[in-house]
């Protein structure tokens, strides 16, 4: 196993500043519940994480398939509970792909590969709530 | 319930650059792994979530006890499995608390409602692995 470690310092109120393989980060909270709106909400992370680390997959398998699309937009959509603790229920992702001749098959391959087998986000928040997804692909 | 969408743009080979309550965001693989190292990693996403959110649970009860740390600094450490889909294994935060008269039992007890009742991200993550916590008060 990996070791793996993050450092958070308040600065204002309530925000905190992460150094992340040599970027900056910022977290902190909206001033209408008493931040300084610093950076954005922590609980997004987790979606940015998704996005992130399931894109990640998909273009490296998509490069190695030679079937690089030219534009990739991932988006995110989710509900979170009224009741603390507040958290995320039925995420749902939806994979836009551009790009001239794109293989539909490969494209396919890749996402399900990402989701089953190597997302190791979406298999940590698989255990929280549903993760479902949805291709598009555009000429 | 209230809806939460988040949409990532690729950017580079397997860059996501991402807009969060008007902050802009990156996330991106290492070089040696293909990636422009435009960001940080998305894995650690979850970890910066994590500690930006029970941050931002602590320093706003402490704020209301009138018990606010001069500084406050949250390290969360945690093994990423060998096998794939790569997750957390056992996620162990410390948080790390400087002031002066500093009430350790006021400090306690915002750390446990924001790990038992409050913090969403410890919520979901508790699903995937178990979170831990240890306390350090300093003058």
């Amino acid at each position: 196993m990996a070791k793996s470690k993050v450092q958070g310092k308040l600065i204002g109120n309530m925000g905190f500043e992460m150094t992340l393989d040599g970027h900056r980060f910022v977290t902190d909270a909206s001033e209408e519940n008493g931040g300084n709106d610093l950076g954005p909400r922590p609980k997004q992370m987790l979606l940015a994480g998704l996005i992130g680390c399931t894109g990640m997959d998909v273009m490296s398998m998509l490069t190695k398939m030679r079937s690089k699309p030219k534009d990739l937009i991932i988006e995110v959509e989710t509900d979170v509970t009224d009741e603390h603790p507040k958290v995320y229920k039925d995420i749902h992702l939806v994979y836009r792909f551009k790009g001239e001749g794109l293989s539909r098959k490969n494209i396919e391959k890749a996402v399900s590969l990402s989701q089953e087998k190597y997302c190791g986000v979406s298999a940590m928040l698989k255990e929280a709530t549903p993760v479902t997804y949805e291709i598009v692909v555009e000429e």
